[in-house]
């Protein structure tokens, strides 16, 4: 099969690779209804972190089950599943506290941006739809898979309850997801942090009640004047820098809720000037499956149509253009037809 | 009046001081029962912390009102009250959110290792008891002030649920209090870091189920092989090093709750660590205010006896020995008399 492998910085190549095969008994073997490339997976694409051999790419994936292996009882072929980026067993303790993304099984997701899929501890991270579903809500099923069910994770970790003030750092496909979220679960005002036009916009067919162009510490100024100097109830920080960090923080009231939800890259926190922002801190890689059945519901049911997202659709052997558009900013997110 | 006043690292003394008077008509002056010397007070009495001039000592506080400003209507003349190290109005939106010791009319208090004590924001602060205590339990109000009310906010921020596994990292008088409020607060287990024998056995009687002796990575593997792997739901954090932080951390469950209740002091929270933690972070200047009514409710009706960490009781100018009995260790915390 065709596969996207990335070899280094801006490095991208479309190969071929050996179909993947059932190597434990807990395995699923998937046929992927549509690939996708991650904001995250720019982080070494851009060189900010090592590519130390040449790494299958990909992580977000749905599709079809074309074989399962010994152990597997909850999945059979033919039914067409969704899983999360990180796989899961979903019966340790800290599955059953709710962070199936920390699993003591846990293995993240590599090689979904191919037709074929390996996918571990599949009985607890597939979650199979009653039927199958219709072509028009496969890229909305896709990003109930990460970026959608992160963005979840954003707004649920940043504690937004009805009626909040909410401020979404970050414009990329989960923080425009996160701007989803919390206008789901009954935010009274969304304010996007984003100067970029294309995105703004989406961001208020989200929900989006105000729009910040300014960053940092400006940003932050900017925030609590749109507050009667208070700041917000929630923030989202949803990119990962120290910058963004430090925005989302000043940006919240005492009190307030921080999450963050992009693995941090080059984030130190000072604790006294935490300490004094009194906010509360929560993130972490989101644990997508505790969502995976409410999420697919709320797409299934027409509520929600996140994967709006996806603004560049390209054929898997392009991939290498779908990187190219996302680093440049030209394209939110890319699907890959596989 | 005789006043407590740090000069410099390990130089502390008790002068004559003029008399507080009014300066607003917010303030009020109380006569204070007793007063005692904090941990926070050996930041800077160790150097950790800058003394650029001569500073009166001392932020925890119970007395008798002695004079009211013109504006003070809550409290008046001849009432006992008991306070916070952080004044407040009680009225702006930190303060109806909970969070006093950020409300925007914040002052931290000074000067109250003295008989006499010039309070601002009388009415936001100020909690009157219904009639005079008995003097035996003026001790334990006093720790109300401060140290009690930070232990209930380390063990609130911690998210303390019946049938918790709490650990509490730091065997000062506020982890001890820590101990006593996740006992309150209905932790099933609760597990102690001190290797400190009187230490040790106030906590045991305080709640504590468990001592660990084991500090650092030693100390959080320990905790992870007493809770089967998995770490604790709640810890609280009551050091403010960066040791103390990231054993905190890194005795928690993936999902837990950590609480910080000290300034840190040369603490830098690595992002990407934190974030693969995937643990809640909630800390600041605890707001003891919220908690004042309940706290001492709780000391006047006998349900606690947090005066008991007082293992040292001296007249004020005997301050200066109060000091080096704290900073060796052989006292936990020192009463003194005014």
């Amino acid at each position: 099969m065709k596969a996207t492998i990335l070899y280094g910085p801006g490095d991208v190549r479309v190969e071929t690779r050996d179909d993947p095969k059932i190597l434990k008994p807990t395995d699923a073997i998937l046929r992927l209804s549509a690939s996708c490339i991650c904001g995250s997976d720019l982080w070494p694409y851009r060189g900010a972190q090592p590519v130390e051999q040449p790494v299958p790419m990909g992580h977000e994936y749905v599709g079809v089950v074309e074989e399962v292996g010994s152990a597997v009882r909850g999945v059979k072929k033919g039914q067409f599943v969704v899983g999360s980026f990180a796989t899961s067993d979903n019966t340790c303790p800290h599955c059953q506290h709710g962070y199936q993304s920390s699993c003591v099984n846990r293995e993240f997701m590599t090689g979904a941006q191919a037709p074929l899929l390996r996918v571990s501890n599949a009985d607890g991270t597939l979650v199979a739809t009653p039927g199958m579903p219709d072509a028009s809500l496969i890229p909305s099923l896709l990003a109930v898979s990460d970026v959608f069910g992160t963005g979840w994770f954003a707004a649920d970790a940043a504690n937004v309850k009805p009626g909040a003030t909410v401020v979404v750092v970050g414009d990329g496909a989960v923080g425009l997801l996160g701007v989803l979220s919390a206008k789901q679960m009954g935010a009274e005002r969304i304010i996007a942090m984003s100067r970029h036009e294309t995105r703004t916009r989406l961001a208020r067919e989200f929900g989006a009640t105000d729009v910040v162009t300014e960053r940092g510490d400006e940003g932050a100024k900017k925030i609590r004047e749109l507050t009667n100097g208070i700041g917000a109830d929630s923030v989202l920080e949803c990119v990962g820098t120290q910058e963004s960090m430090w925005q989302a923080i000043h940006a919240t009231r005492p009190g307030g809720y921080v999450s963050y939800v992009g693995v941090p890259h080059g984030v130190s926190l000072d604790g006294a000037a935490l300490f004094f922002s009194h906010v509360h801190l929560h993130g972490g890689p989101a644990p997508v499956r505790r969502y995976l059945p409410d999420l697919i519901d709320l797409v299934l049911n027409g509520t929600v149509n996140p994967g709006k997202v996806f603004d560049l659709t390209l054929p898997l052997e392009q991939a290498a253009e779908g990187y190219r558009a996302m680093d440049e900013r030209r394209a939110i997110k890319t699907l890959l037809t596989v």
